[in-house]
């Protein structure tokens, strides 16, 4: 990428959208310093939700001028594919009214920019590596642990969409039973990673939200357990430089370092890179941008869609 | 890529090593149908097997003239960054002398030209990528299941090598102790994926080869159980197009369609693609060169590093 390109995209104003399924996060500014508007709305219908994204940009354009582009991540499925006839759908999903819905539609119908479109997690992804711990990493791994597990993959400057984009929460776990009799929560798998360890696993198990357990509480050794087999897993399948942890769970300070003991131990000396031998803790580590990644990663998604261009 | 680089290309001369742990394959060819030459020999120790290979190439150097470049396929682990200090080198194995061997060193002192060094799974993903049944996909997964179980994956025109390159084989697996008590041949983990479901653990478990097996041996309703809860993860974790299947054991004919059904129960509709719900008879495939994929792989290692130069 030419230096010049780089020094005149540092100019143009990014409109960002952070979609998520409790709630939609708009952001207008030029980069990680400078963010010059946002506003925040519950996610209702999507003719509402993304009625309200139009509206805030278009207040925002008669404020600071036109916008270069828009990053728009989405929680999903979604289809990230700009070949496809369903490109900028949501895919059919048990979250009422939102199921086939066009979200990208209603934007390109109004703003005539470029808009990026791609998951929540691989935006976050996106934003590490811009700014964040992930900088100056060939292959890393984004995960969130939160409400529910999601994942992208950042690979030799590309993310990883394959058929449509990973979805590394519903990864098959052992399970011991005897141990943890829980049957798990995904309404399509019961106990895969996800339905074993998501916040609504641990409330449903324990009765009580993951919030309100304390460090000590039984919840946490079995919550690194579950985490530590799916992060193994990733590491083998994908060979990650760096996984980054985030959400509401995944950045728990006292579930870390525990996370971190349990990887190594379980990886048993197989894979032979001093990254997990000698420096596991700055291998498994929480987002660069702490809660700003969400925010940011959809501005980095703008700004590489002009870049690209 | 320049359609005159590629054509110029098609009259190379390269040469291949398919470097398994049991035997060395080399062959000298410029493509998929013609193959002048090839010699195998057993694996002894590096430096034996390293000057087999060199002697065959000079020979070849001669019979044909000069070589234009390399592709070496070995087996691992192995360090495939060429930016390390290790380059070229294995790395610490059960293997007897192999450890720390510089088996690409030997190579390069006598033959300066470019030489292109890579896992035997990758090679023979890039392989099918190049003529099999790879052809036209942005990403997919190669995997192997023999005597031991690897996989290579393949992302927008790049094999995925991150920290070191992928080790598919030894991701953790629920295992069923009521069901399957066997604990697994895996040194480092026990009942990972290989450690339950690779050649050496079929016939460890049943007490004779997996070959000797009748198609209706109970041995290959559970083989496919364990390979199709791996196939799933992969799908979550990488999200491929396509998953091609090699090896003695992957490419047994009962074996497939038993794979194919499990999976795509096992991910129950959450993939919402086609390519799973209604065709995962090309979703989850054989190779498409056969037995071939091995050396051909290697041929297409050494074409790649010429274009790519």
């Amino acid at each position: 990428m030419a230096t010049n390109a780089k020094m005149k995209n540092n100019n143009h104003l990014y409109g960002s959208i952070e979609g998520g399924g409790t709630k939609f996060v708009c952001t207008v500014g030029t980069g990680l310093n400078d963010i010059r508007a946002e506003v925040r709305f519950p996610t209702t219908s999507p003719q509402e939700t993304m009625s309200q994204a139009v509206d805030f940009f278009k207040q925002q354009e008669s404020n600071f001028g036109k916008l270069a582009s828009i990053g728009f991540a989405c929680f999903g499925p979604l289809d990230p594919n700009p070949d496809s006839s369903t490109y900028g759908h949501i895919l059919p999903t048990p979250k009422p009214n939102w199921s086939n819905a066009d979200v990208l539609g209603k934007l390109r119908s109004v703003f005539d920019i470029l808009i990026s479109f791609d998951t929540d997690v691989n935006r976050a992804a996106l934003g590490e590596w811009q700014w964040g711990i992930g900088q100056g990493l060939s292959a890393f791994i984004y995960l969130t642990i939160g409400t529910g597990i999601g994942g992208g993959v950042f690979n030799e400057g590309k993310l990883l969409h394959g058929l449509l984009h990973p979805e590394m929460g519903h990864i098959p776990l052992p399970h011991d039973k005897t141990k943890d009799p829980f049957e798990g929560v995904c309404p399509f798998h019961g106990d895969c990673f996800e339905g074993l360890a998501s916040g609504v696993a641990i409330e449903k198990r324990w009765g009580q939200p993951g919030a309100t357990l304390p460090p000590e509480h039984p919840a946490w050794d079995l919550e690194a357990d579950y985490i530590s087999r799916a992060l193994a897993a990733y590491a083998y399948t994908i060979s990650p430089q760096r996984i980054i942890i985030g959400g509401g769970v995944g950045q728990l300070p006292h579930l870390l370092p525990c996370i971190q003991k349990k990887t190594r131990e379980l990886i048993n000396g197989y894979i032979k890179s001093p990254a997990i031998l000698e420096n596991i803790e700055t291998y498994i580590v929480n987002p660069g941008l702490g809660n700003l990644s969400g925010v940011l990663g959809a501005l980095a998604l703008a700004k590489r869609a002009l870049l690209e261009s």
